[in-house]
């Protein structure tokens, strides 16, 4: 089963403790659809400018990736520039060259519009509701956002949750959207908005899935180095989503394996800069971390 | 197995977005032996002063918690005064009147003098040494500590941590302790320096097991209302020593369980203020909520 990713491919240039790149592989789409990968075909919805260089495209091509979906433009990439401190946690944002991303609107090959598991990534909310309308009868819709489009359009971010299955937002995310303190009472508000699954991302500290009916607490894996987080949240929703087409199934078990192959994914994608980390990842190595997920959270 | 506890009985002063309490019971030890004894007897150590009612007294000693080594000294009683603001997880201190407890020695009653479950609550760390030095040969040494001691006499400090069997601390004083970022080196280093076990303890996020061989991760149950957060590290210790004592073992499966112990007497202690919430549980409260924290992770 394929998933339709839609989000930004584009350049990062990062700074961390443990160094600085300059122009490195990013974007919301590039993360999700390499973490994806692993568990189900992707197929993926961006644009880049002219610039954009064709061993980055061959990378993304060689896990299987279509990109058919890709639009060029004239012009340059998205390239965003930030930084991380001392705790990590959050970035310090430099700059946001837009570039053709300002004016891009996602077009769906038409070989994609029945696609059943589809991935709205962070982008503005009136695009990702342009996306919806261009998908015939979807299976799964899960959704990102992040505080600009919550700051600027919550109507709108709102209208897009009540078509989601599920909606997948970090911490501080769920609290700025419900203006609520306990993660709990967010989660509650938002499933009353109509989507049937919250997951909440709380960085190193793992992440909550939140159904009508139950919870699931995912670990966040404690790593010796984490070299940089860009991309982790992205890498997660990849591997929760993989996981789920693979599985064409959404019972509580199904559900709380992908949380934590999502956790796997992303605890891989920190370890190195861009895709570094995951470019070397075996399948043997999914599943010997998913064990010692195990191994942490068990009694 | 009776537990020995020796840290501070005291006044709270407490302002959260839920109300003001003044002079309610605090203090660590008081937190600690009221959770500790749902399930092990307790012996306390501790100071107050002449103003100390005697209902808070009966509280204590209604669950069986000995208080032959609580000292009544002229003057007044430990006071402390703090509120917590919208995330509730730090609280600011806005006055510690140390009074009686300024000049506190704790001295062991004979017959505590062979409690072979020692927890050191925290205090001055040259306390937690002479407390030890009047232990004749205990079978587990517990120990907590804070910033203000790192802060002014780390190496007492670490002098103590190598005198534990294990150290509860939480991330904020793990991280100062060993200048690092990462919660795995800093354990890492925390048992290099001699004590078996660390656990670390983040709040709502939970807590975290560190051993030489394995790593144990307890999710913080998300709640819907958390009213008062003071204590909740105390309550959690209490839990956590109660039944590793109980058990009279050390075995990965019952500290992994003492954990989720701790977890469920801490969940219980932050939905109200002082002993609010702990004064009315009853033992299948207690079973009811483990349940809750094995649903809330198997997968």
């Amino acid at each position: 089963m394929s998933v339709l990713v839609v989000g930004s491919v584009a350049f990062d240039t990062v700074r961390t403790p443990f160094g600085h790149k300059e122009k490195i592989l990013g974007g919301s789409a590039t993360y999700f659809s390499y973490s994806c990968s692993f568990f189900s075909r992707v197929n993926l919805v961006a644009v880049v400018g002219e610039d954009f260089p064709s061993e980055y495209r061959e990378l993304l091509m060689e896990r299987d990736i279509n990109l058919d979906g890709l639009q060029v433009r004239d012009g340059k990439t998205f390239h965003w520039g930030g930084s991380y401190h001392y705790d990590m946690n959050e970035a310090e944002t430099e700059f946001t060259d837009l570039n053709v991303f300002e004016d891009f609107h996602p077009e769906l090959p038409y070989h994609y519009r029945s696609s059943e598991y589809v991935l709205l990534a962070n982008i503005d909310p009136d695009l990702q509701l342009e996306v919806l309308d261009q998908i015939d009868n979807p299976r799964l819709v899960v959704g990102d956002t992040m505080n600009l489009w919550i700051e600027l359009k919550k109507d709108v971010v709102e209208d897009v949750i009540r078509k989601l299955d599920i909606l997948i937002v970090n911490d501080a995310e769920a609290r700025q959207l419900t203006s609520e303190v306990s993660l709990k009472k967010a989660a509650d508000q938002l499933l009353g908005l109509g989507c049937k699954y919250v997951v909440i991302k709380k960085g190193e500290h793992g992440a909550l899935l939140f159904s009508r009916d139950y919870i699931f607490s995912a670990p966040g894996l404690p790593l010796e180095t984490v070299v940089d987080p860009t991309g982790a949240g992205d890498t997660f929703a990849g591997g929760f989503m993989g996981y789920l087409a693979r599985s064409g199934d959404l019972t509580p078990e199904v559900l709380r394996r992908a949380m934590i192959y999502g956790s796997v994914m992303a605890s891989f994608n920190v370890e190195d800069f861009s895709l570094e980390r995951l470019k070397k990842l075996q399948k043997d190595d999914i599943k010997t971390r998913f064990q010692e997920f195990k191994a942490l959270t068990n009694f």
